[in-house]
């Protein structure tokens, strides 16, 4: 039989994907699963963009340009506008997710063995994208005790090689709920300028900003148009994950051209899945007042509940959805599987994301997990309670 | 300004692209361009599989599972069963249509480096996917007079080195409409057992088999479970393009496995899209039955106007919905771009793809061009015209 070689073996696998026969089995045994572990919201994709697919009138399903269909592109550019990112439809090849488009960013920037810097934690899938692009992956430690702010410039700078082609940074940030300030992008942006590097951007969480805090695009700042490539997508931003719609977005000519030839092989983005997409961007402004409202105070809610636990504390997120919280335990690992294999409060259980899976650096984050506030807010109480009676019990502590 | 580095830049542009723009101009002139290069069906989507998506109540357009619903991979299996293909459901992944499938099997079984096999000429894009994966594209000629069949085994085996991985053949074949029979089906076989190599079988054309021939699968054959990896995709066969749907075939744990770490990292295939292609299995055969039936027609039309052009001749096609076009000029590229930026019969010209770009050696196919018979009948005869008055006039022949 022939033998799989290395690059495919290497592919790495999500942290979750271990818990996953764990919480099948804790369902079968009749317990009730809280799934705090993923970024999948439970809020209504807007109506309106259902209903375009329910009333087009397609009679064959074509596929659509490669960079996306012209009436989509425009429109997604007049967003761009209302979010003061002044970009064209030529900057912005649709892709299928945001993670097309971060594949796309690394396949042109990058070549076998050069190196991205990202601070960790990190969204996990992006060490999937850099394996599958040969890329290595340089990390450089965020802390907790900081909320998880920018890294001193200087960190970075040590870790630049002739290698580095560029920095990626997620903001607001998957895991770790952080949103940049715009000094911290200025600084970012003299970085890169300075050594001649890309910047990627993932953006795809820039409406989730709490607290009257506001999100600094990388496109807003001036001078770096060269370098900056924003990622893109509409999973959580309308609650429609399963459209597989995003967008890579540069004012690099070179960038575009080049991004363009992989979507090109790949043909298309779906094409029903634009309709819909091309249809939420007039979805009102109050339905994200509401989903705000309703993250903020379930952000309140599950920090609130959780720092009222005996040596439980938490990185306060300013955005996204996530949040990481330290635990009186030693490997988060061990103790997320113990709660889906050992534990229950009355038949129930929660799963969480142990958060070394989003460090790329070995021997950090293992008494972190991560919690995505993606529950109802009487839920997140429950959830908190669970983790409470279950600290208690742990006999791994 | 960062510098687009190599494997960017390297990426193949489809043969077809640097046409667009003649055929944007020639349009913009007011001449009627018939496309015959493209492999976009005119043919209507199954009304079921649209249906589906309409009546569908989802409120939350949530992810699929990564390797793909449930529901879905259990009815593919279903298919395979009525195709005399026995695999079952956990050897399926869903995929965004058979373009990730293929970047998938590449990713899984090659490493930066590796060489995969393939006789030439072969759709274009296998190029684009092998260069994002940063693995070596060997061709091995098929020629023209024998109408593609696969080249002697002998062929192959003089091109195969410790860094070979695969052989990956397209059954029936873009852009030959070559239909491999049992025999060398059987041949392949061999070889790959004997050399310890995969072979990919790209098998989207699968139902467009013509005069009674039958699509002998690489599955069917007994012995190379291990070794063998199907690309499919509804694209074609549901006439469903823009759907993103593919999936890849293997009864190799381990391949699957691999692939599956590919399909985790981008998260899930199109939701909307599933629904739709769930829904086209249902098809009755009597669809298939009519455009087959419209196919035969329009490739005897073609083929039959074409022969009778002086200095034009076909390979005859015996499945797919392509043939490679054998035309009395040095130079089909420049013949191609002239039929566009120079060329029209009555107010009306042709595009179609020259054939060079679909082979990887340098110096084939220059009197070569693909076309695709996705039109109707008519127009394929008024195509046929226009070429033959075209060639009397075209200057450079
Ligand atoms: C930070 C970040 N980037 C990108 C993605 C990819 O999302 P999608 O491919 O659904 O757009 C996700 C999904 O969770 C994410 O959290
Ligand atoms: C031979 C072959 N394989 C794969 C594909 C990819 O098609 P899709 O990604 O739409 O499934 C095509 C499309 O034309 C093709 O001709």
């Amino acid at each position: 039989m022939p033998a799989i070689s290395i690059k495919g073996i290497h592919m790495p696998e999500s942290p979750i994907r271990k818990l996953v026969p764990y919480a099948e089995d804790a369902k079968k045994r009749g317990t009730k699963v809280y799934h705090l572990n993923i970024g999948q919201p439970d809020i209504k994709t807007p109506e309106i963009a259902i209903d375009a697919v329910k009333n087009s009138t397609i009679e064959v399903l074509e596929y659509s340009r490669s960079e996306g269909s012209e009436t989509y592109r425009e429109k997604i550019a007049a967003y761009y506008k209302k979010c003061n990112i002044d970009v064209k439809a030529e900057d912005i090849i649709v892709t299928t997710g945001g993670s097309e488009a971060l594949l796309f960013a690394l396949g042109t920037i990058a070549d076998p063995e050069d190196e991205i810097i990202i601070p960790e934690p990190f969204y996990a899938n992006y060490n999937g994208f850099a394996t599958s692009a040969n890329i290595k992956v340089v990390p450089v430690v965020s802390k907790f005790e900081d909320n998880f702010a920018l890294p001193p410039i200087e960190e970075f700078e040590k870790l630049i090689s002739p290698k580095t082609k560029a920095i990626l940074i997620c903001n607001p940030g998957n895991p770790t709920g952080y949103l940049y300030s715009k000094e911290e992008i200025k600084k970012l942006a003299a970085l890169v300028k300075k050594h001649d590097l890309f910047i990627i951007a993932d953006e795809v969480y820039r409406e989730f900003t709490y607290d009257g805090a506001e999100h600094y695009s990388i496109l807003q700042e001036e001078g770096i148009d060269d370098n900056a490539i924003i990622i893109d997508s509409v999973s959580k931003r309308y609650s429609m994950c399963g459209a597989r719609i995003g967008c890579l977005v540069s004012k690099n000519k070179a960038v575009i051209t080049t991004a363009l030839k992989f979507a090109q092989a790949r043909l298309s983005p779906p094409t029903l899945a634009q309709i819909a997409c091309e249809a939420a961007l007039d979805t009102p402004q109050s339905y994200f007042d509401d989903v705000i409202t309703e993250y903020v105070e379930r952000r309140n809610t599950l920090v609130e509940a959780l720092e009222q636990i005996e040596g439980v504390s938490v990185a306060k997120p300013k955005g996204a959805f996530y949040c990481i919280v330290k635990l009186p335990v030693k490997n988060a690992d061990d103790f997320a599987q113990w709660l889906l294999e050992s534990f229950d409060l009355d038949g129930e259980t929660i799963m969480v994301a142990p958060a070394a899976g989003f460090y790329s650096s070995p021997n950090i984050g293992q008494d972190e997990v991560r919690f995505a506030y993606v529950l109802k807010k009487e839920l997140l109480v429950k959830a908190a309670n669970i983790l409470k009676e279950a600290l208690k019990v742990y006999p791994n502590a």
